[in-house]
């Protein structure tokens, strides 16, 4: 019989573990072959709408392989329902047996999404940060920024939404983030004032352009993880020095880099893996005038890495 | 927070529904087209050697969506563990919530699979069986004859094992089953005396021969599942009257259909869907003499309807 926690004992398990870490190793060995990741599975709803996500795998020679399942009905909110949903697997590699389920209901896929934005930050953000900048007020909006703490020193922050009153309900719930934060309404406030920035939003045409980049920044672009979403002008991908991809694979069927690649502006091999960037210093960030690009879509291998640590934290 | 019950509560639950029909309601919305049953999601394992499926699907219109995974790890049977595991997972269509977690270790899916095999017996068997010839002495082996009882008369049966200590056992096992049961060490004797015949074993190479099977003839082919396994002389699929899968699209990839199919004996037009032969009386048998063949490769909507059923008889 597996083992089965709910969120409040994987929230406490979670103060014992660093994410950060997990992941880091995670796309280590991601980008080392190391991972088997079969494509995702996926079910379609009409009425109401909803989609779920099927994402699976495991590293090689591990204690474990993952299954996670992860919904999102977006019609739930109309129901003050959340409208994520979502569980995580662990089964033995030794003899297929279930070890634990992980009710999660989508907040380890919300921790190990912010933890490959502080990966990334560890290895490319510049030297000197003097601006945060977030575009987008949701779960995510609010979690990269707060795991971009233990990364960088910067604690200033601007936050852009399309709404004053989602800004205010940002600013109110990090008032503890130990953040310095100011909101705009206005895309343009974010590339004139930050020179590293996060988009977490689930936009479907460009927020940023290509003119409005500054020398010197970095920008994680989370937010776009189906073949529609698009929150970059693909010409910043091309002017960028430096793009990087959680998996290249992914990145060339979905996000930004994808946007890119089916323009025809940046060629497949002008990308790089996270994994490898980690341990390959020349793929980082060499000067303070680069420009520099991630696309975050999100790879099994982060659900595998954060589901093992919980476990093993739950059991210790 | 979904509901969990365990393997005793789900053999408790068994006992308050009927498996087979709820099977066939499955065949027939899966024929009718009301069925989204994605490609069937697999990892496998070298070391040791193991496989998992995760089937995944739902009825259009239906309460619920199920999410199945089994997996079979071979040498588990060296420690004395049982090969097989699995659970099957309800989740609700209106707001993808996890609903339930049946944790049946794999035996969710011998029933659905047993009962396959009734519904074809329903539909295609000749009108007098005068025996039932079984291949392989596994739990299918003793569950395909079992679940036969409540759609057939006949009580004779004849068993083919590849050892006499498996053949013994199967009969020790299946004393208080209602039925005559002989044991033969000769797959010959299995066409030789039967007119029902249920294939179950995992044999890469054909057990029976189109010389074998006499007019009148009725195999439910179940044991192949892969590309690879492989029970029947694809000339028998040839030689038959009627063909039916239990989903085309599926046959012509895995099981007996695959390879005829594959030499180039069978056309996938002359292959008819179990779906279609439950409510289109022209598409059963209609002769004594005829010889009908079922190829029964395991589909997703058998594991939705029976992981619906046992739920509903679990919280009534």
């Amino acid at each position: 019989m597996p083992k089965i926690y709910n969120l409040d004992q994987i929230r406490s398990a979670l103060k014992n573990i660093d994410p950060i870490d997990a992941i880091e190793q995670g796309f280590l060995a991601y980008s080392e072959g190391k991972v088997v990741v079969p494509p995702v599975g996926e079910l379609i709803f009409d009425d109401p709408p909803g989609d779920v996500h099927i994402k699976y795998g495991y590293i090689i020679g591990d204690e474990y392989y993952v299954i996670k399942i992860a919904s999102g009905f977006y019609e739930n909110t109309k129901r003050n329902l959340p409208p994520y949903d979502g569980m995580m697997l662990l089964f033995s590699q030794q003899t297929g047996a279930a070890v634990a389920i992980l009710l999660d209901e989508g907040h380890l896929t919300n921790v190990r999404t912010a933890a490959a934005g502080a990966v990334v930050a560890k290895y490319m953000a510049p030297s000197k940060v003097h601006c945060i900048g977030i575009l987008g007020t949701g779960t995510q909006g609010k979690m990269q920024l707060d795991y971009l703490k233990s990364v960088l020193k910067c604690r200033e922050a601007i936050v852009w939404g399309r709404s004053q009153q989602s800004l205010d309900a940002y600013v109110h719930a990090m008032a503890y983030s130990g953040f310095q934060i100011r909101t705009t309404l206005e895309t343009s406030e974010i590339p004139n004032n930050c020179n590293f920035i996060v988009t977490t939003t689930p936009a479907r045409s460009p927020l940023l352009f290509v003119d409005q980049i500054q020398p010197g920044t970095h920008i994680t672009a989370m937010g776009s993880d189906t073949a529609e979403k698009n929150e970059l002008d693909p010409a910043i991908l091309q002017k960028a020095d430096i793009v990087v991809a959680d998996s290249i694979s992914q990145c060339i069927e979905r996000g930004e880099i994808h946007h890119a690649i089916k323009t025809g502006i940046l060629q497949p091999d002008e990308v790089v893996e996270l994994g490898n960037v980690i341990f390959q210093k020349e793929l980082q960030r060499h000067t303070e005038e680069q420009i520099t690009i991630t696309d975050l879509t999100g790879v099994a291998v982060q659900d595998i890495q954060i589901s093992k640590a919980v476990y093993e934290a739950l059991i210790s």
